[in-house]
């Protein structure tokens, strides 16, 4: 099946890239915007913009663009963020308490609805009207809620057993934190943050510039 | 410069993924693996992987693959992890708080050495031995340390103007978590996360396998 999809994979990895600057054209009043200044942001080639965009129907004109506001809506759409998706937050320390400070993600359809942690000290304490629960109650909190995402913030050793015990109470989505790998059911989608990547590329970076310098 | 650079700028964006997983390999006792083992982690051919090491001269052996530690030191070198990269954190929230005790940055050589923050709150708190100070005292603490690289968790708000300070005070590597982008000059090296990309891309799959199943 990934075989399959090979060519589109590489246009679905761009989409998020393309809907978030998108947004911040439009917070910035700009409703059109041509396939040449959305492939300096992106870092493909203009004529790649136009192919993909082309791939679900989107038509720029000539010397006129892509107007922002449309294919945004419609970029959204194939992303599924006309639908909320609810989450909860495993792992309720300064990470996960961090996420659900994170106003941004609701304004874009993803709700947190619970969060769970195991250690007494934060049990009860409740951030941006989310109280956290202890884990033994979310078996009981599922019967009770659609969730569509758990959010994976406890420490790495815990993250495996966490994301099963999601998957087993019927979550279909993983955002994992713990920067440890793991495998998931084929019904499962998951998504890995790992954040040692983009400090190594910008120690990259940093050791280039040095370098152009001498 | 950009365009002289774009073939091997797809490479320099492997060689952080790579590098994550040949560590993770070793971590497991595992000596050697092939091109197409590799090339199924970083989503990419087989041929691609050896085309990307034999650029920096390293060559596998048919039937036998890659030696995982010399080629993930030799990866490492180019990467700038020879080195101690020298952090500090500007914004010590949840989201600072919780970078600052993610403690396999340092086992990468990326060494946390001072917090700031302007919350009268959590000034004087220690987070990993490190402990929170105030901003204003920012340009004596660089006056005193070899610092290189500023980690912006400050609220969306101030990323820009706590970039700018860092900045001025000769800092020159950015890692924004500000989810805002701002321009920095040209002898400065910025990465910025952008954790909603992730989650849409979760968004995105959660939605394809919903469909794949009706």
């Amino acid at each position: 099946m990934r075989d399959e999809k090979k060519v589109s994979g590489a246009v679905i990895k761009r989409l998020p890239k393309y809907y978030r600057y998108l947004s911040v054209l439009r917070q910035m009043g700009i409703t059109r915007v041509s396939s040449n200044d959305l492939s300096k942001k992106i870092e493909i080639t203009p004529s790649q913009v136009r192919q993909d965009f082309f791939n679900f129907g989107s038509f720029g004109l000539q010397g006129y663009g892509y107007e922002v506001e449309p294919l945004m809506q419609e970029i959204g759409n194939i992303l599924g963020m006309d639908q909320i998706n609810q989450m909860i937050i495993l792992g309720a320390g300064n990470l996960g308490q961090a996420l659900a400070n994170h106003a941004s993600f609701e304004k874009r359809g993803f709700k947190i609805v619970g969060m769970f942690d195991v250690n007494p000290y934060c049990i009860g304490q409740v951030v941006r009207g989310i109280e956290i629960m202890h884990f033994d109650s979310l078996a009981e909190f599922m019967g009770r809620h659609s969730v569509d995402i758990a959010v994976i913030t406890v420490p790495r050793e815990h993250a495996r057993e966490a994301a099963d015990k999601a998957i087993s109470l019927g979550i279909k989505g993983i955002w994992n934190f713990a920067s440890v790998e793991f495998e998931v059911p084929k019904d499962v989608a998951i998504e890995h943050i790992h954040l040692s990547e983009s400090l190594m590329a910008l120690s990259y970076k940093i050791k280039e510039n040095r370098a152009s310098i001498r």
